[in-house]
């Protein structure tokens, strides 16, 4: 099967020659979490990194407007600069955005700001460059990441709370779920069509005995499947343990009960189940204090905000040096972004967890990579053995989520600004309960 | 520059076909530290890794023979693995040596023995197979581990207390250094050749004022160069707070004064200067306790016990983290290792001081690669951009170094064992004053 391989010429230098930055909206379901509700349109952002040898690679990031402009100002930084020198593209964008003053452009509609913008920005050209590394050089992204330790990545189901559709348009495909019942019928949709074997359900969005009644009835129903419940931040210090008392034996993990790394600490002395979090450690400044708080015990990873592929392998290996479980955190993402995280995942041997996605969330006809590189069988994505990420964009369809991103009017994402046009005394209270 | 470059075919797996380990002897003076005097021969270890697809790539290690027991016990189990895969090599290994109960093979006359054997062993393997990338890719290894930052890698002058030359033999070129003018002329001599402009003293030799005495005598002649100390844990708690006010302004860093982390951590809160380490904090394991002790500012990486290049990274990622400075650690050593901590240097942002060789000790003309890809220019070695480590074996010098190997008798490292063949009554005491 090798006989064909010879050493290659050096290579050299390879410069970045530009950068095309595209916004794109796709359809998003009325999701309910602790700010809000999902609007009618994720946002995100394909980033095409081209270089002087002719190849161009892709990464996915937020598609906020403050977030655009910034990667605007790193893209002009990043011309000339070697698609191979990962660590100078680092140091461009920290230098390109040192006097940034740019409020906001989190991408996760406030329930996350202490990532870092650097980080942030950085992501996706650390993804397109180790695409462009990977398609010159003929392996995959997970080679370059020190090498696959599995054939597929396992994802979970990620089961939220929603109403039957936007208000104003039809109900959706998925119809209501604004309880147990609701939530079962979810999963067991989900589950059929993709064959997870894991259960998130995101929460804090109705008071918490509902939501242990919600997980209680999932754990009635598929008594074997790992359960994982977060509602973001939505509770008190008290509450967040009785949560975990009625739940005791039940819970996989408990992600993000209340908010802060001493609240987390309190929690954590209190409940049997281990605490997760992608809220209280969402940068490396994070972990040093998480640590000595004893404030949690998985992070779950997003190459999105810590930087790209190789910054989260760092993470990794420190969640490693000190005994820390490691899961995967999704935003509302498209298939470029999957494919990344796949990578990613594939070339972490300590991955412990099923990741999160909320892959099943988006309308099939809504992606803008090429079909087939992706699918999802028993829960799990095969991992691409093809060069760079293994996927092609489809011009077509980025063109068209663009101009949906031109049409639909939203330039930031805003859960809760969505949720006051319905319900205008909505307010969003970190801890609510 | 660029423009002969296409995008490759997908290379596929490349499976090692075969390893051949050979162990290899160089002269060394007799040089003097806390457990005794460098025996007349350094031992290596050449691990050359060859593929199914021709190319071969190659690694340095230690010489000692329960090392290359385990070397062997590995080279068996790699047979077959993909040489882009080393998530895969690395659990290879640590399975391999699951019911290892060789005793010793530290490679450092018993002055660090709690590295990981399974990190030890995999390091020759993960230089090789990075070796073997870089060749089938045709970039640099440097490239392989995130970029270059630097065209050179800086390192420091590291002087020791010696003897003349070893008894019974004539004196060697450097001739005698047992007193602060010895070690300043040694200096003089090491930074005209060199061009060093860091400065580190092996210590723990003579009484703590005596060494004292040396460094602020290199002080006064030196006045700009930095200056580190490193007795090899010989003091007390007490001894190394005294050395340290006696030097205060004076050291860049001190160096292991004091055995334990509970005792750097005494000395830490009573002296100014930064504490460094390669003696307490030398696996994964040891950091989480380093750091809740607050026991060290510094830690020196060694890809040959942190378990090669990319596991070193992630040791950089953790020190970046938590505030550590990072150096670099060096045994006696030739070629290949010194291209494989050049590399690694260069792919290291927060590498932020002048890296430790023994380069200038090894007699010219006894090294393992060909002449020219390696030199020293104003203390600073120049980053290989050629693909692969850079270097290539010289067969004549490997086949000669073996028989010298062979024909020198040793088979481990015992500086206290050479120690008491002159002073019978010798013992190590840590610490000794």
């Amino acid at each position: 099967m090798t006989e064909h391989i010879s050493q290659q010429e050096h290579l050299g230098q390879v410069a970045i020659s530009g950068v095309t930055i595209t916004p794109v909206a796709f359809r998003d379901p009325p999701l309910l979490n602790a700010v809000g509700v999902h609007e009618p349109f994720a946002l995100r952002a394909v980033v095409e990194v081209h270089t002087d040898a002719g190849t161009t690679g892709v990464g996915e990031t937020y598609g906020d407007a403050a977030h655009l402009k910034r990667l605007q100002v790193a893209a002009n930084a990043l011309i000339g600069a070697d698609v191979f020198n990962i660590n100078l593209l680092r140091q461009r964008v920290i230098n390109a955005l040192a006097n940034d003053s740019t409020e906001g452009g989190h991408g996760m509609s406030g329930m996350v700001t202490g990532s870092s913008a650097a980080d942030r920005v950085l992501a996706p050209f650390d993804v397109a460059a180790l695409d462009i590394q990977g398609k010159l050089l003929g392996v995959p992204v997970s080679d370059l990441l020190g090498g696959s330790v599995r054939d597929a990545v396992p994802f979970s189901a990620y089961l939220f709370y929603k109403w039957s559709g936007h208000p104003d348009h039809d109900d959706d495909l998925w119809g209501s779920a604004l309880d147990p019942d609701g939530i079962v019928r979810q999963a067991h949709r989900m589950i059929e069509e993709y064959g997870f074997s894991a259960i998130k359900l995101k929460a804090g969005v109705f008071p918490p005995d509902e939501e242990i009644a919600a997980i209680k009835a999932l754990r009635a129903e598929f008594p074997d499947v790992p359960l994982r419940i977060d509602p973001n931040a939505a509770w008190s210090v008290e509450t967040a343990i009785h949560v975990g008392h009625e739940l005791e034996g039940v819970l996989e993990y408990l992600e993000d009960p209340t908010p802060g790394l001493e609240g987390m600490a309190q929690v954590r002395r209190n409940v049997s189940m281990p605490l997760a979090t992608n809220m209280c450690v969402v940068s490396f400044q994070d972990i040093p204090p998480a640590i000595k708080h004893g404030a949690v015990d998985v992070i779950l990873s997003d190459h999105h905000f810590w930087g790209g592929l190789r910054r989260s392998q760092s993470l990794a290996g420190i969640s490693e040096t000190f005994g820390l479980g490691l899961s995967m955190h999704s935003n509302s993402h498209l298939g470029v972004s999957l494919a990344a995280m796949v990578h990613l995942a594939a070339a972490t041997p300590n991955l412990d967890y099923a990741c999160d996605t909320h892959w099943p969330w988006k309308d099939k006809d809504e992606d803008i990579v090429v079909p087939g590189s992706l699918s999802f069988a028993d829960g799990s994505v095969q991992v691409p053995t093809t060069p760079g990420l293994g996927v092609d964009l489809d011009r077509d369809r980025v063109e068209m989520l663009h101009r949906q991103y031109l049409e639909c009017g939203l330039t930031n994402r805003d859960d809760t600004g969505y949720m006051q046009r319905f319900t205008p005394d909505y307010t969003v209270k970190t801890p609510r309960w």
